[in-house]
């Protein structure tokens, strides 16, 4: 079994604060969307919701930390995710296609893009350090289910976990640059082409995987926590 | 023969100005590096070239422009790979292994990688049209190489070019975002690693191809014009 590092704080605020939260994000997502990140405010945001500016600033105190919020809670689903994939004793390369697709859906169909590429070079401290935590942890995580299929036999032996894992991650999280929802192909049909691609490079001569089935990628996908 | 889109005309500047805005380009890129893209101005760059700042302004109208000619650049010399890689006769799997490396080596050991991440979406017009052509061109041609290797049979016949060529690309255009010069993988190595992963992914049952040689990687690199 992969260790998948546990979440980390943030992800450990009240249920109620947590979703007020989100809905908060969903409504500037909405405003994002239309008017462009740059041009937004947080008085925008608060008549989006129809929320007062100091009700609204009770949850962030600016943009900045509306924007980290946002990127945490997609890092936290995508750790979620790779905890569920790498469990239930799936092969390894089951489980990396498993991934690559849920994270293709995540990042296109959660936040919008333009929010998943934030540059987190642009924050201050603390934010950022609990950002770049996160996304550490997750790009650990994907080297050490590589690596695990490379031990394992399914993978090249030549293959180098830390720079597979680059490869991979350049090549999906690309996608939010280019995504176009409601138009061509979805997250989903995105993320099996991708994944198909990506890892059969992997694969050791004669090892085969199969693409993760509809069921498998919604109930890695699912909103609900896990009973631990 | 995949038609590769001919240059297009900013780069038909007089040899001796394009010189020239390449070593200002170079002096340039040494500023940002030490001291960031944002926090440098065009008196900064000047100082670096010991040239006066009306010199410079001869050059380059403003920063914007300085940026915009850098991207434009690199495009021009990504569209020159292109097209090497893509003659001689190569089997196209060949054609498409060399062309990943080049452009890793001339991303990565070319402009600093925060210039070649410029956002585009941030310029003006026209400097942001002239850049756009360029890309879109680099990726149609990215795009035909890899339809000519699913009608040779080389690559798997559920290939889609666009979205092959979009995952590629996301892959090899991130390592800008990573890469650390002088530390670790040179360029070329991380190229090859890269390279070998992701080919390998479009490849048909029983396809082979193999990676280029160091000679093969320096001559479609080379910076000398080709002769028409």
């Amino acid at each position: 079994m992969v260790q998948i590092p546990a979440e980390l704080p943030a992800a450990a605020l009240p249920p109620k604060i947590l979703a007020r939260k989100r809905e908060i994000l969903a409504g500037a997502s909405r405003v994002f969307r239309r008017q462009g990140l740059h041009a937004t405010g947080m008085r925008d945001v608060a008549a989006e919701l129809a929320m007062t500016a100091g009700n609204l600033y009770y949850y962030f105190e600016n943009k900045e930390a509306l924007l980290a919020f946002c990127q945490e809670d997609a890092l936290a689903g995508l750790l979620r995710l790779a905890r569920r994939c790498a469990g239930n004793e799936r092969p390894p390369a089951q489980a990396l296609a498993l991934l690559l697709v849920g994270h293709v859906v995540r990042l296109n169909e959660g936040t919008p893009g333009s929010l998943a590429h934030f540059e987190v070079e642009a924050l201050g401290e603390p934010l950022r350090g609990g950002i770049l935590a996160r996304r550490n942890a997750y790009e650990l995580a994907l080297r050490r289910l590589i690596a695990r299929g490379v031990e394992a036999g399914a993978f090249r032996p030549e293959v180098e976990p830390r720079l597979a894992a680059l490869a991979l991650l350049g090549a999906v999280n690309w996608t939010v640059k280019w995504f176009a929802a409601g138009r061509g192909k979805s997250a989903r049909e995105i993320g099996l082409a991708f994944t198909d691609q990506l890892v059969r490079g992997l694969l050791a001569p004669h090892a085969s995987f199969r693409l993760p089935t509809p069921a498998e990628i919604d109930d890695v996908l699912r909103e609900n926590e896990d009973a631990n």
